[in-house]
């Protein structure tokens, strides 16, 4: 039996291409006293992955060339020498882009309460995107009723679960995404009150004016960029900006330019704040329950574009970065 | 008797000018029912009032051409028909640049309590400046104990309350002013620990590494431009900073580009909040009662910077924001 594991070649230049990842025969790895033997069944492709590969600008270790993939995935554990897990358990955490893991318990994000989900859920609606979603839109954007949600990257796994929180919550949503397929799912599928495409090459300002003529309340930002400059204009007084990603920029050395924004935040007593959703440990069982109890009474929806096969994954955060995925990216191991 | 009064000639480009002002001799006004007549004593000289004269990208209706000039100013009761005030109180509002106004009760702010300290301190320390600097500091900044807060425009009349606040609050205080006279100010009269003479030529990065040697913790930022791009670059995990002037960007028409916020404020969980000090009328008693023990414990202290005559007013904005002022910039009224 084999170990398939996904290797760091080189460091990415821009958005990491497939050149700069090696696949790899490993063998199963040992486990030591205390540590946990986890099959992994699906990896995650998360676009903070490009900050982990060593984007330059980002707050985290970068891995280490020639080092196995560090991503979220959820498997099934197959031998155990620690008394919490027992073999058959489904477990979330981060086991990197491989077939298997030997991990400490600290790398177990928790144990999967029952089967009544998909598995692949605990990656997407109800894993670290649906938790970064709920807590930006709890913690920071704070809708009330009838307020005015505008959501970037709409359709993608944090967007779309942030759009339809903000809905629960009671607010108008407005989804921005990329082309009208995107939107056309943005209305459908998660049942936002308007999309703006800013790829169809008018203005996302007389877009938004359309989209959310009263102005903007708060504002989940998976982009910054030309995007959230829109946005910023739109803005109402009292106005909430949760910062959750910023693939909107291509890069961050040289530093970009951008609107500035001290004047908007002051005239509309604006808060930005940008909030990283592993900081938040304590509260994940507290969205779980939430998400999982929306997602059982059918409010809250997601979408999920599967690869099937751990050779997939070389090629996967270049598809995301091209928005060619429809709905969460994850790769299904063999 | 006459009431000399200063007012706007013509819209000001860029920095007010005196030539933008004209002095008039109006009448004393006529008192209606429940007005009062207020003779004022001290005009105060703010930046935001180049914001009310009219400055693209602002918040207010600016003031119309031939009007009196919108100011604070401190004065005393001369004739009252409402019930609430009588001949002799001394009481701080939106009285103009005029030596008399009849106004509405609600155009007085508040009546000074006492003459424990000059009337001019209504204007500054005691006055919307040191409210501004003590919520800034107290609602968003929130300075713990060792903690490092940088305040821009130091020794400015907000600075300086600012950065006194965070010291007394425990925190480290490092100060951001122009010229090395400013900077020795920050030292010697307000007793900040370090200070960023972001005028000497140096690279202010640098001067802030040395000052800020452990980083940002909280940032009161007066000026927003590149100052605050410099600070951004050194802010902490957790970093809050208060956006209450913008008096380092020439203008916002055409809308100035700058570093982009969102990879500083999401890799350090920041948060950025602009905020109005006249939002927060219901918060204004509290601050002056803590204000006003600081200051009889000779832990909050302030300087001024006195004009002579109602007619030093035209030139008093350009003054402001050449830097020439040493203090809180005030008209003493003939």
């Amino acid at each position: 039996l084999k170990n398939r594991q996904v290797i760091l070649r080189a460091r990415p230049v821009g958005i990491p291409q497939a050149s700069d990842f090696e696949l790899r025969d490993g063998s199963i790895p040992d486990v030591a006293h205390d540590q946990i033997l986890v099959r992994n069944r699906v990896l995650s492709v998360d676009p903070a992955m490009r900050i982990w590969l060593g984007m330059p600008g980002g707050y985290v270790e970068p891995i280490a060339l020639g080092s196995v993939i560090r991503s979220f995935a959820v498997g099934e554990v197959v031998r155990s020498r620690h008394s919490d897990f027992l073999p058959g358990d489904k477990v979330v955490g981060l086991f990197g882009w491989q077939e298997f893991a030997a991990v400490d318990p600290k790398s177990i994000l928790w144990k999967i309460p029952s089967e009544e989900f998909p598995l692949s859920y605990s990656l997407g609606v109800l894993g670290i995107n649906g938790i970064a979603a709920y807590l930006g839109m709890t913690l920071i954007c704070r809708p009330r009723a009838g307020e005015t949600v505008v959501v970037s990257t709409g359709a993608g796994a944090v967007g779309s679960g942030a759009g339809q929180i903000a809905g629960i919550l009671g607010a108008r949503v407005v989804g921005i995404a990329g082309g009208p397929e995107k939107c056309r799912r943005c209305m459908e599928d998660f049942g936002f009150h308007a999309a703006v495409d800013y790829k169809a090459g008018a203005s996302i300002d007389d877009a938004l004016s359309q989209a959310a003529p009263g102005g903007v309340d708060a504002y989940f930002d998976n982009t910054a960029g030309e995007i959230s400059d829109a946005v910023r204009r739109h803005l109402n007084v009292g106005a909430r900006i949760a910062l959750c990603g910023t693939s909107g920029v291509a890069g961050w050395s040289p530093w970009p330019h951008g609107e500035r924004v001290e004047r908007h935040l002051l005239n509309k007593r604006a808060l930005m704040q940008g909030f990283v959703v592993t900081d938040h440990v304590e509260r994940y069982s507290e969205a779980l329950e939430r998400l999982g109890q929306w997602v059982r009474d059918g409010n809250l929806t997601c979408s999920e574009h599967v690869l099937r096969g751990i050779d997939r994954a070389p090629e996967a955060i270049a598809y995301l970065y091209e928005g060619r995925n429809h709905g969460k990216l994850l790769i299904e191991v063999g």
